[in-house]
């Protein structure tokens, strides 16, 4: 039989295809190498799905006018130039979908698939080397790519083998935003009050659905969703106790939003998973003065947190959203399960129909 | 007597000093009004001294080469233009030091001060409005800027009566930096390994020393700094068990020179003060996987933060540092009366002779 050709001597975390003349992860690197054939501790995965992040997305609408040709063109660019998928701007990335069709031999990371196995990666797209031969369609509803190419899987990097019983483009939304329902879930516990900065959104609806199973009846979930049909989709689910229709760049709008909404009481935890920028200030003021802000949210600026918090004495614990969290694929994935309006709701939005 | 005057209808975030179009918090803001006189809820500053935070700084000197005229340029550009000292590419700020001029008779905050009363704002720069009428001497040593100009403090604001038994200027540096030691020591326990990225620095030596009280004998605290001055400073006080001499932007050097110094432990706390970029992986790489991880250095990227830790699948807390802890400034001034060694090289880098 054939044996696919390897390469020896890859690094676990895959410093061996950076290409920067400065040491660094593939991530903060500039270009990564893609090329063939896989190093002996890597896994090859054909491509045929790219879930932008949210943030990167939004700014290449913006960048281009909503033109999807003009949006394929810039990741085709970001894939000859870079070697992967980073949003110049925004610094983010996002997800892809494929199968795998080489792992090396000396492959001993955490995915346990075989050749021919439906992969998604739960690493970002930024440090993962991606080779694109064509954007076939750019979807603007879902922020999902079809394509055609290559990604290498670092022994380091995760994935997740996809179900059988959920649709492949939905598994994919869900992963890509999988660590911020598993992280508040995490967070909250009975009877705290829990607020979503951008709850109509993907994370934002799963993040509600989570923080209801831990709050309970005696706890509050209260979502902040300006855009109409995100916060009808997200009320249609009957998981929070108020939505308000504010837009979050209002830091004082909010405030006295929530105020009435928890009867001055505020937040306990806010999480913060909106996609546009300068929202950090809202989800400060929204919080009780030692409650615990978590920002998920790719448009989130360090300075505009720490400073912000300090101009008003802030006692908050305020926590970066971590992509990861233990299993979090399988939490976001069984919270679809559970929830047939939340599946539903899902299928509709992300589904190939 | 002559009552100075007053206008009516000052918020307490100091709302009613934006002047951009749209609603925002005066830290986010593009430009403030920092006209005479004060509202009702105010508090005048006459302002001598202005502390530039480090990464302002730094990046002030890269674009000026190091021309003490040319970095007063700046700042007088930004008062004029802005009506407050905020870096236009960092987006940080600083602190100040002046005399209370006039109280509002409506002031109702936290600042327990008279007319007269020397006065260091704890608040950053970023959110204060400030007048100079002229720079008089820039200090690259220091950071510190002697000018003549008005500031205003809002009632959410916060401030400390500079203290009679030590020097104004060594204050105002312990001031600027003085939420990384309280934070690091309510974050360190008994026994554990507490890791300071840019120990050398000022916020690193104050972080070092309170670690180390926290740590105790059972503990350990490692520093990274590479500047042979900054890490002969801070070997001198004789509280870290190692000092590691390694650029903190090289992220597999970092993280071997910890295993090493941990006997592959690693971090339980990694605070992060470097006030250079693309220190954020050798923080992540510093920590256990389930430890924590603080950042305070104002060049932190939140994205290389976020994506950085997910993308080795780390399950450590990722803590951004505030600026504000209840108590900070005397906590942070405690140690230099506490420690002879620390207050003397305080008084040598930061002091006026």
């Amino acid at each position: 039989m054939f044996a696919p050709s390897e390469r020896a001597g890859g690094h676990p975390f895959g410093i061996h295809r950076v290409r920067d003349t400065k040491v660094r992860l593939p991530q903060a690197a500039d270009a990564l190498d893609n090329s063939l054939p896989i190093y002996s501790n890597e896994i090859l995965i054909q491509v045929d799905l790219l879930n932008i992040d949210a943030a990167s997305f939004v700014q290449m609408e913006k960048e281009t006018g909503r033109d999807p040709e003009k949006i394929a063109a810039i990741v085709m660019e970001n894939s000859r130039t870079r070697g992967k998928q980073q949003n110049r701007v925004t610094g983010s990335g996002g997800m892809l979908v494929g199968t795998v069709t080489q792992i090396g031999k000396k492959y001993k990371g955490p995915l346990k698939a075989k050749v021919g196995d439906r992969v998604a990666s739960l690493v970002s797209l930024t440090l993962t080397p991606l080779h694109l031969e064509e954007v076939k369609r750019v979807d603007l509803r879902t922020h999902q790519l079809a394509v055609t190419g290559h990604a290498i899987l670092f022994e380091s990097g995760i994935a997740a083998v996809l179900p059988k019983d959920i649709d492949e483009a939905v598994a994919m939304a869900v992963n890509d935003v999988a660590g911020a329902p598993a992280t508040v879930s995490a967070l909250c516990g009975r009877g705290k009050t829990l607020v979503v900065i951008g709850g109509g959104g993907k994370a934002g609806v799963l993040s509600c659905v989570a923080g209801r199973q831990k709050v309970g009846k005696s706890g509050k979930v209260i979502a902040i969703e300006p855009h109409p049909g995100a916060a009808d989709d997200l009320a249609s689910l009957n998981v929070c106790d108020a939505i308000l229709r504010i837009d979050a760049t209002d830091p004082i709008a909010v405030r006295s939003g929530v105020e009435q909404a928890t009867r001055g009481k505020m937040g306990d935890i806010v999480v913060n998973v909106a996609s546009v920028a300068d929202t950090e200030i809202s989800s400060i003021l929204s919080a009780k003065g030692r409650g615990k802000i978590l920002f998920f949210g790719m448009a989130t600026s360090f300075t505009k947190v720490t400073l912000g918090a300090e101009g008003i004495a802030s006692q908050a614990v305020l926590l970066f959203g971590n992509g990861y969290y233990p299993n979090h694929s399988k939490f976001a994935l069984d919270l679809l399960r559970k929830n047939k309006s939340l599946k539903k709701l899902f299928y509709r939005r992300y589904g190939v129909n």
